[in-house]
């Protein structure tokens, strides 16, 4: 009876758990991210003209060989879906011609499905009672299975097996090649008369396609599009616009085809050409709606807010630095769009294609979007993301790739071990008039040990000792380094750079505050970079919200929280006070009027919607909330809050479980968390009092609160 | 007055020098190559399967910048053609849009044009009376080209820059992912009923596309292909098929959509289906009708025609293995097709094509179609394409990808320096029941030591000395390596290989008849080896004319030319007086009837059409004409006939030149050369006469003659 009982047992575990599953389009890991980046990075246009990336673009593989081996508790009938011309192995034997359905008997079946597609990304969908394409399945773009002249199959012996890519395409008739995002309609607030045609405004900065209502004659259109007023109207020198043939004998809605981003669209009817209304079809990437920041600070409010429709509108097929102009994926500004995810949409899929997307292919010859530094933020992305989500399985899958984009950095180093600019290598570094890129700049063999330093962290989660022993080591040799060549004991601060052996006198920003957040100095040193560098009007200021996001997150590290909420109201409030309904790419608070719109000597050059503007979401989030896993997937993690000059702030931080919520105001904290363990930091005069759990004294004025999950936490203390 | 003259001509050298050009579809080199390869070898299905090849498939660059600079004489104006989106900058300025048209002006014009193709290979065609598309232009797949915070473009300094690749594309019209064969209808011989349906008889085997005039009814049509008659009537064996739908109201002529290799169709109508005659689209690669032989002996004529009709139907695309079966690039086979055609149509970029199709992209992480050997021919052509082309541009293009993939090669040694298959590779050698390919082989290690031979040799020509320093050394080691491992004296012979250190007591015939040709050893090894080797029933006999090639070559090389001419004779003539009308993969004297068509455990699995089977137009150009260059492209050549068993032959052989004529009788050579400096040499017992030139006396019985080109020589001589 009992043995019975145990088989029963056993098959409804096996059943409970082919039921579980759901089938999805599946294709060679990072492929499809590649072919989609491909085809949205080659969608920029300027004036009109087709402008492409400028660094290597690679493609899928052609031919993948998919499989999955089941123990059928019974027989089933799967249907395929391919993209591309396909075969089907079944236990090593080949079925006829290309079967869309095919019987499986009971028992163990092996299921081989070898897919060629040239003009897409090879993707395969299975579906059954047991059997579906799930990211369980393998591939591999080689089988090597060659057969002896006695007709004998090799071996799989020399055959890398791979976990398939895949991302929520779960629909057999919505295939991978065919993928868009999603539209809805806006209208435009106004469409007013102007010159030789329209001026339409949408009320804010957007991104869609626009759609001209019953359209109706021969003749053209000219369309000039605008972030602001000044650059729609601006026809000889506008970033984008489209030179339209018209030929519409019946009025009928038209929408374009290509999208583009702006405010102002400026319509010059050519010919007979006639339109009514025009509104727009505004496309996005569907993005759960999960953090959230409100404050008695009406201002700081109305900061998150735009800050948070400047990341819904960079946040597409992949995270992008600005939705006018390059519409790229840059490793460096991504990296700062993965922060503020973690602090919003929490969307782990878009993180993961991004940063599929930056790594391309072998083989690897250049740096990520041919720039040094935002080769290294890739790798310091790779832990960030594991941190937050604790999605193992994808720093496995990567970490080959990790491996030998790290190879290809320490092979560069010159004789001195250190990294400069080699030729067709762009040192970045920031937008920053008069920046040295010359010699071996400090700062980019900081971003190189920090890089060694992840590289160390992932082997060892991976438990791979002979790697995380060589990355430790390579680490600790180039950290000491560092320190040797950089660090100005007169100065108390790193120098910028060395040239031809010798440190230079310059102290720039970047270097000292990296360096305080990567927490690689002493208090002492620490104090010093703060008054030396940070706080030194004699030091060069930055003017991008992109180095921005660091010097602040070092200050807060240094607990200047108040002074970085001043100058988070100041700088961007300062661009809402201009008007801004989305935050730039720079902004320089002495410029004034449409010298704002200036970049690259273009006159509107400058992105008004440039996803690094965006990182009040991040800096209020983790430093005012005070939310940060402190071990990954916010297994444990620290809530911190810190009320600056608002009177109470409330906010959701996303979790892989829930929203961790938050109420501050002056005497009193209400959380909640859904997950792990987490440890309420409390700043109080007195001991705080809690309806749960017990506070304990840290030090003086610092008390903390373990916290349970699910459990309502009102905490009264003394601010 | 000398000035002015000086000006006019200089115009008139230049205008010629611009006149003579005709554009030309160009790409990034080797990718046109490649796409149309996957094409190609995506096409095989096996009984009805799709087919595709086991080892990585590799793809262009999707994004391709070409560029090239001009000094015009006057101003002139351009056409674009492009396969892709593009966009177009002259003289550093990007045009709007996408000009199909554009302006240039008199002087100094640098033309830069950046084509984006995900699905086809970027290609362009530019032509205007002066600017043309050539292989002069240069292309990247990136071009780095970032600007800084001031709009200023980087330089180019870490941009490569390579020489486009072409082909003969030159109509705009013709785009090259539109790429086909030419095809011509050809008749069927005979049609008649048989059991279900009809058996068509083509009276040789033949390639491509059937047709079905007057195809009407509702029902199907089964197809059964065979190379023999048995294989089309073994509709349960047979290897292809077609099981087609139909549904035809009127009669119609219906041509398939795949093509096929068959001499006979067996057709079974279902449902009410019928048709009248069946004719084909028979698909070729036009090849200049060039080499010729002829002679006395109507049997070896007979060989020679069909040996020319194998070599035409495995002439496609790209040389491939054989018609019926895999119709795939393989390394090993394509060399054979190479040497052949220098004898036949002369097609250097049928040869350029299929080398660079070979070699695919990088990353290099697997042998050419995964087998070791495969990859040493691989080497090994390149240097005999420039021999007998003196193409030294192909070397210079193709010299960055031997390195890595020499490289690759070297990485894999063992610790003794040596190849042994590693996890994944195949060791193949021959198709040979019971070839040991354990341990390290000592075929692969000489093959090895030739390739790096080669390298050496391409490295002297491209003037790089210290490649040529680095690549002589080491096949220099190598060479002692293998001799001191594998020769053994007391067998006077080379044994097979190596296992755990130690010599195994095997002797086989390829290492030993390869060291012949490679003239590896000394008059009295070689004595050794022909005696203990070569002429020794007791050493496994080879079976497929594959082999066959170099164990008559090695013959010829010792000079058993009669030896060789009676295998010949007995050989293919054994396959012709079996029937053939195309030579075999696979032959063995001693099978009988059907037994013939197997191979690989299958009824059918043999190919009879295959182009190693083709050899003897190699073997009768260079041995028996005597035909051979001894620098490169016909510079200088020898021709040293034989006459065989033969009364008289007569023959061409092609040059870059023309065709080397000649006629050999007992007592009279005529020949006339259109190129460089030949030797005649002539085995004569006594002093030849010639109409032109004076003979040497070279040794006893041995003459020789000094031609020029263009003169036509009578030599009398006593045979």
């Amino acid at each position: 009876m009992k043995k019975l009982l145990l088989i029963v047992s056993c098959l409804i575990a096996a059943t409970t758990s082919f039921a579980q599953q759901a089938s999805t389009w599946i294709w060679y890991p990072g492929d499809f991210e590649v072919w989609l980046s491909n085809d949205m990075q080659n969608r920029r246009t300027e004036r009109g003209t087709f402008f492409p990336p400028f660094w290597k673009m690679d493609s899928h593989y052609v031919l993948v060989e998919f499989n999955k081996a089941f123990d059928l508790p019974e027989a089933d009938e799967i249907a395929i879906h391919a993209e591309g011309k396909y075969n089907v192995k079944v236990n090593g034997k080949m079925l006829p011609g290309m079967p869309s359905k095919v019987k499986l008997e009971k028992g163990k079946q092996q299921i081989n499905i070898k897919v060629y597609n040239q003009a897409h990304v090879p993707a395969l969908y299975v579906t059954g009672k047991y059997v579906q394409t799930d990211k369980e399945w393998l591939a591999t773009f080689e089988d090597k299975e060659w057969i002896d002249e006695t007709g004998k199959a090799s071996d799989a012996s020399g055959t890398t097996y791979v976990k398939v890519g895949y991302w929520n395409m779960d629909d057999p008739n919505e295939k991978p090649s065919q993928f868009k995002l999603p539209t809805r309609p806006e209208r435009a607030v106004s469409k007013t008369p102007h010159d030789k045609g329209f001026l339409v405004d949408f009320g804010k900065n957007t991104f869609g396609f626009l759609t001209l209502h019953k359209l109706q004659g021969e003749g053209g259109l000219n369309i000039y599009y605008g972030e602001s007023k000044e650059e729609a109207l601006a026809t000889e020198t506008c970033e984008t616009l489209d030179l339209l043939d018209v030929s519409t004998p019946s009025a009928q809605d038209s929408t374009l085809e290509l999208s583009k981003a702006f405010r102002y669209v400026y319509i010059e009817p050519k010919g007979n050409v006639q339109f009514d209304e025009v509104s727009m079809q505004y496309e996005y990437l569907p993005v759960e709606d999960r953090g959230m920041f409100r404050s008695s600070d009406e201002e700081l409010n109305k900061i998150w807010d735009v800050a948070k429709y400047t990341m819904e509108l960079t946040s597409r097929e992949f995270y992008i630095d600005g939705i006018k102009r390059d519409r790229w994926i840059w490793s460096g500004d991504a990296y700062q769009s993965y922060a503020m995810n973690y602090y919003l949409g929490f969307d782990s899929e878009t993180v993961k294609r991004t940063i599929l997307a930056l790594r391309g292919k072998e083989p690897t010859i250049t740096h990520i979007n041919t720039i040094m530094d935002y080769t290294f933020y890739w790798f310091l992305s790779i832990y960030d993301y594991y941190r937050y989500t604790g999605d193992k399985e994808f720093i496995e899958s990567v970490y080959p790739r990790m491996q030998t984009l790290m190879e290809f950095c320490l092979n560069r180093r010159n004789k001195d071990g250190l990294m400069e600019g080699l030729s067709g290598d762009w040192v970045f570094i920031d937008w920053a008039e008069g920046l040295s890129k010359k010699g071996e700049v400090s700062f980019e063999q900081l971003l190189l040990c920090r890089s060694l330093e992840t590289m160390a962290l992932c082997a060892d989660l991976l438990q791979i000792p002979e790697d995380q022993d060589f990355y430790a080591k390579e680490a600790k040799a180039l950290k000491d380094k560092f320190f040797h060549f950089y660090w100005n004991d007169h100065k108390t601060a790193f120098v910028h750079s060395r040239i031809d052996g010798k440190q230079t006198d310059e102290v720039t920003r970047y270097t000292n505050m990296f360096a305080i957040f990567f927490d690689y100095l002493s208090a002492e040193q620490q104090q010093g970079v703060k008054k030396n560098v940070l706080l030194n009007d004699n030091v060069k200021k930055i003017m991008t919200p992109y180095m921005r996001y660091y010097e602040l997150e070092a200050l807060c590290a240094l607990g200047e929280k108040d002074y970085v909420m001043d100058q988070i109201k100041s700088y961007w409030g300062g661009m809402l006070q201009l008007g801004a309904t989305t935050f730039w790419e720079e902004y320089n608070p002495e410029k004034e009027g449409a010298e704002h719109y200036t970049m690259y000597g273009r006159e509107f050059g400058k992105s008004l919607c440039h996803s690094w503007g965006a990182s009040p979401i991040y800096l209020l989030g983790k430093y005012y909330l005070g939310v940060e896993p402190t071990s990954a997937g916010y297994e444990t993690y620290t809530i911190a809050p810190y009320l600056a000059s608002q009177e109470w702030m409330e906010g959701k931080v996303p979790t892989p479980a829930g929203e961790i919520e938050l109420h501050v105001s002056k005497s009193k904290i209400k959380v909640k968390s859904p997950i792990g363990k987490g440890t309420l930091k409390i700043n109080s005069t007195s001991l705080p009092r809690t309806n749960h759990g017990q506070v304990k004294k840290v030090s003086e004025n610092t008390y903390t609160l373990e916290l349970e999950k699910g459990i309502d936490y009102e905490v009264e203390y003394k601010g």
